[in-house]
């Protein structure tokens, strides 16, 4: 599987030249140790000014006196002196280079002159470079090791890949990790990505089988249509991507704008583009490794639902409020299913979700054991997860020791991954790990809060998964005719898309007004001209006209309008019904720089305005999609029905929707926006009122 | 100090009778190994049927044998057992018994009368009982032990109390303090809590200088008033109460219930009551130790604003990500702390908060002790926080040990309590204990997701005990005259507290009501009944009414109103003047049978139907605490001015709001609600348009 990755290569390498290797420099030493430290397998090779021995490695004076292939130039010379370093290993045909050496385009602006002078010499050479300033990457499941990170020994070679800009936060998760007893296949630091980056690195990871999740934490992206297609593969191979990714908030955007130069994108775009590729967004360093062990081990549930055990009923009620703040759904146990374990409880448990399996298991944890496979059974859960206190060390109570060999008894007999969870953060003691292993248990959670935001992510993961589709290419190719401008030509492209839009007459006179109104009833008079985007300011709307005033009310906004915009190409008037109350809608497209067009639904008026309720997803959406968009919104109620008005048909509304995203994506590259404000709803009468494109300037 | 208090005889024993204690019974060898372990000072007898010695203690057969003045009962007999262990107590002069033994209402309702039964013995005797089906206390920094709880080795005797209902969630906050090197004074476990509760326990806490902070885990409050009363002078006395408590959500609510049989109390009033005695109430267990050591350690912070230092850019974005989500405010350090931190700074260095020391600290470690005074010394922060890797052995880089060391010499030059976080979770080494005591460290934040939190309970914690003024008494005393009954009687008593309310005229037939529109303009017409609650329903509501339709309109009312409700009396038709425009309130005062009178703030239509989007306080409130209010709500832009409508008096809108709370104070303990719906704000008028007031019925 993995050899047929372009990065294969570069994060398998056999022999390294180590450029700057020399028994003078404790740095070279401590570099150096790191090889034997992760179990590198292949040869090691000294290069420095001198060509000797270093580290009881061969000395040469450059890579062409080896005499051997070799697959990576590992450079750790002085900052002036890498250009060099590079065109040595270019000269002997080495195709891959790591640059740990710092000074580049994160220290100043010299430094970025020099960073793109070393990358163009990579370039020209054909040479894969990771860094400058990067600490490397340790491929521990193959063995393939050029990294300064430090190792936690004793090393656990496990399925997790973990992968940041930040050398320092990465060796921070493989210490967490390793604490929690939990193994890395592959961990690197990008540094500066002056060419490979954390987007090529990801597809590498989604072709390697050793991993079975990728963690990452990122300050920027630097390639988001990269990114995007790396992304869309792991969603198809349903490997798990969990990111830690910083500028949330739009303080914290501009530290990290400060920090690293680099513009931090619109974030509701990007947890957009998150929910679309199932790629689970944490928010602290310990829910990331947490939430990638998980998924890792268990893989998508379905139904997408936990069932939760425990012997506490304290427990129980924590994990109640923590779901309910975490957004993990805490559903019931079926009718039979609590019946069945009626019989094997005793006669005080509650049969509830979290199912309260009582301190009786202290005097006989078998309990356990029966209990569990039917839990597990039950066609409301994908996964049941059973909370117990696991010992730490062998004197701890050997009742809590027989407890967890009985939960992997019965998760055994059920045939489900154990998930384990216990109450409070705690390192785990290696006698902690050898009983965990003995039960079998597939992903431990060492804490309620981080263990129910994991859950969390595990259930959001397996329903966006359940719902993913491939990218379906659109959006690049304009159509054929003019590009809708005006409001009239909008709302006519528009309806070409199954989006009901408003009758509407245009008329030159306040004559045909008057007969259009007559004809309509109660109407709305506004401007029609492509050159007028603010309609009420300009004087250009009436609501409520009647046929007598028709004329009047014509000739008034047609003298408002040239007092307002002398110049303005004028189309006439249109003149459509007033509609009366309904819930009025805003219906977004915007095109994001990095990430491409993301459609927003919102409510018009106080609820947008005021409280910011709306739901953005990338383009394409289908018609569940848009449903679950609108079950998003607090306002959500508004559609069912409120005050007596008539509720929404959701399906319906949910189909137009859709039809205005795909509108979208016909217009092409140059789109910038699309508006439908107001798409106004009541029962099943719904219209696009109001339509706006907006383009950027073609090429 | 602690002498004063009722229960400093209780949790302060010296000589001790253990009954039940017996050679044969491996749980009484378990209880007795407590003593030591904990550290307990005092004689130990060892009661049992035959009078054997057992333990190592000399024997009796009852405790009036013992023949010296003995301070506790700590009774293990089988619950059958435990009423005749009482009277012996009690026969001897003992006046405090602790019981172990379960079996009792946690059971089933025999053991609830059973528990019925040896209170009363209990109470007939005079002794203080905590149980039964309690685990006991250690009162570690007293040397007083009477508890089956493990203790953690090396016992740690420090300024955290820990109180829980649940001797295993006690023994598990135990462990994580410990493993996190955070000593305990004190931990108990209540049980069923037939005499003392927590409640008490808090009281003498309060009244204990050997404590800094009580940390509770709460199912449920038995004595409100009491909680209150003891929570009232933790907040005089600034010490603070940090709580996790069940049933946050509703769901967890019922679960709780299932578990407790207790009535979980409505969780909106629980928070206004932690916000009246400034309570930090937390989501898990971690966040309850931390929290709780924190405030222990620094106190109550001025301005209650917060700075962060940090070599690392990544860890300052996710800090600012995590502040936002929890609420932690993130001030800027002022221009001149600025520019004095650029001279001591490395030139790249950012100075806004959080403030980013660079990488430079690991060549360079002084600049925190030059950085430091600096920053602490901001009149914008009450606190700075410097987060940084802490080497957690002695083989992890010197450099990050000199970091420590240097941040330590940094808040010395300050005068500030040193603060010191890290990013990830770990338990702590004890060498890691030695370098954090070394640099003086008086808080360890071991983690950025709790840190933030704890840090962001420190704020609201000085910011709620800068405004706590203690209890006014009132409410308790009706007024002198007939209560208001009528929406008539209900404005004019509002009214006389300073509330305005709008005009009207009780007119009894429709020349009359003609003649009032007239005066007052386009008018609105509304039944005057006491038996009426719900006027609109009973066409007893007319708006927009002019002068000349204004005598027929009356005549409709009346008809409809006497059509809907034959029997009801009328007092005639109120008229008063139709308002325009304006922004609506409801003010709502509700009585919680645990916590009183409690004033609820929401904007009146969609908001506060559709988005629950109301804020709670326990009366009293004053005009501060309503201006507070207010911006907590969601909607407070519209209070500003929204849509050209003009922006309202805040000070003015608050303080008549202070007054309707003043007003249903005033109304005696008979008062179940007291509403006024809407409140009328434009600018600067602001009018009550309606009140209505619900009684309990008396005696």
């Amino acid at each position: 599987m993995s050899m047929g990755n372009p990065l294969t290569g570069f994060f398998q390498p056999r022999n390294v030249a180590l450029i700057g290797a020399s028994d003078r420099s404790e740095w070279s030493r401590l570099i150096h140790s790191r090889f034997g430290a992760f179990g590198h397998q292949g040869n090691l090779y000294a290069i420095n000014r001198d060509g000797k021995p270093a580290h009881g490695l061969p000395g040469f004076k450059n890579c062409g006196e080896i005499g051997q292939p070799v697959d990576m130039a590992y450079i750790f010379v002085p900052a002036n002196a890498v250009g060099q370093a590079l065109r040595d290993a270019g000269d002997a045909g080495i195709k891959h280079a790591v640059v740990l050496t710092s000074g580049f385009a994160e220290v100043d602006a010299e430094g970025a002159a020099m960073q793109l002078e070393i990358t163009e010499i990579a370039r020209s050479y054909g040479i894969r470079m990771l860094g400058p300033n990067s600490l490397g990457f340790a491929n521990i499941a193959h063995g393939s090791v050029t990294t300064s990170m430090p190792p936690r020994l004793p090393l656990r070679q496990g399925r997790l890949a973990v992968v940041s800009q930040s050398g320092a936060i990465t060796s921070e998760l493989n210490k967490y990790a390793h604490n929690q007893g939990i193994g890395l296949s592959f961990m690197a630091a990008t540094g500066n990505e002056a060419d490979i980056g954390i987007a090529e690195i990801v597809d590498y990871l989604v072709d390697d089988d050793a991993v079975g999740a990728i963690a990452l934490y990122i300050e920027s992206i630097k390639s988001p249509a990269a990114f995007a297609a790396a992304a869309a593969r792991a969603a198809a191979a349903k490997k798990p991507i969990v990111l830690l990714k910083l500028g949330r908030s739009p303080m914290s955007a501009a530290i990290a704008q400060a920090h690293t130069g680099s513009l931090v994108g619109d974030d509701g775009i990007f947890d957009a583009m998150c929910k679309r590729y199932a790629i689970s967004r944490v928010m602290s360093l310990e829910e990331l490794i947490l939430t990638a062990n998980l998924l890792a081990n268990v893989g998508p549930i379905s139904p997408p639902r936990i069932g939760m055990a425990s012997m506490s009923g304290g427990a129980c009620a924590i994990y109640v409020d923590l779901a309910e703040a975490h957004g993990l759904a805490v559903p019931q146990y079926a009718e039979d299913t609590q019946a069945r374990l009626r019989e094997v409880l005793p006669g005080f448990a509650s049969t509830l979700n979290p199912l309260d399996v009582t301190g009786a298991v202290m005097t006989d944890p078998s309990i356990w054991a029966r209990a569990l496979p039917i839990a597990c059974s039950d066609p409301n859960m994908g996964l049941v997860v059973a909370f117990t206190v696991v010992p730490n060390s062998p004197v701890e109570n050997a009742t809590l020791g027989a407890n967890v060999i009985q939960i992997g008894e019965g998760y055994r007999a059920s045939g489900q991954p154990a998930v384990v969870g216990t109450t409070i953060m705690q390192d785990a003691a290696e006698s902690r790990f050898e009983l965990l292993a003995e039960a079998g248990v597939a992903a431990f959670l060492p804490n309620l809060d981080v263990g129910v935001r994991a859950l969390a992510h595990l259930q959001r993961w397996s329903e966006n998964l359940a719902v993913y589709r491939p990218e379906i290419a659109a959006g690049d190719a304009a159509p054929a005719g003019k590009l809708p401008g005006s409001e009239r030509e909008t709302l006519a492209y528009l309806a070409s898309y199954g989006v009901p839009v408003i009758p509407s007459v245009l008329v030159q006179d306040g004559q045909a007004a008057a007969k259009a109104v007559a004809e309509l009833g109660l109407s709305v008079l506004k401007i029609a001209s492509p050159d007028i985007a603010h309609k009420t300011e300009a004087g250009g709307v009436r609501l409520r006209v009647e046929a007598a005033d028709a004329a009047t009310v014509f000739d008034e906004i047609i003298a408002s309008v040239k007092a307002y915009a002398p110049t303005a190409a004028i189309d006439g008037v249109l003149v459509g019904p007033m509609r009366g109350d309904g819930i009025e809608l805003v219906i977004g497209v915007t095109r994001d720089p990095e990430w491409g067009l993301a459609l927003t639904v919102g409510f018009g008026g106080v609820l947008t305005e005021l409280l910011a309720d709306s739901a953005t997803r990338l383009l394409p959406v289908d018609r569940s999609a848009v449903i679950e968009m609108l079950g998003a919104l607090r306002g959500a109620k508004l559609l069912a029905g409120y005050r007596g008005q008539a509720g929404v048909d959701i399906e319906r509304l949910a189909e137009i929707i859709a039809g205005v995203g795909q509108a979208a994506l016909g217009l092409g590259p140059t789109l910038a926006a699309l508006e439908v404000n107001p798409l106004r709803a009541s029962g099943g009468l719904i219209e696009a009122l109001d339509g706006l494109t907006i383009y950027h300037a073609a090429g």
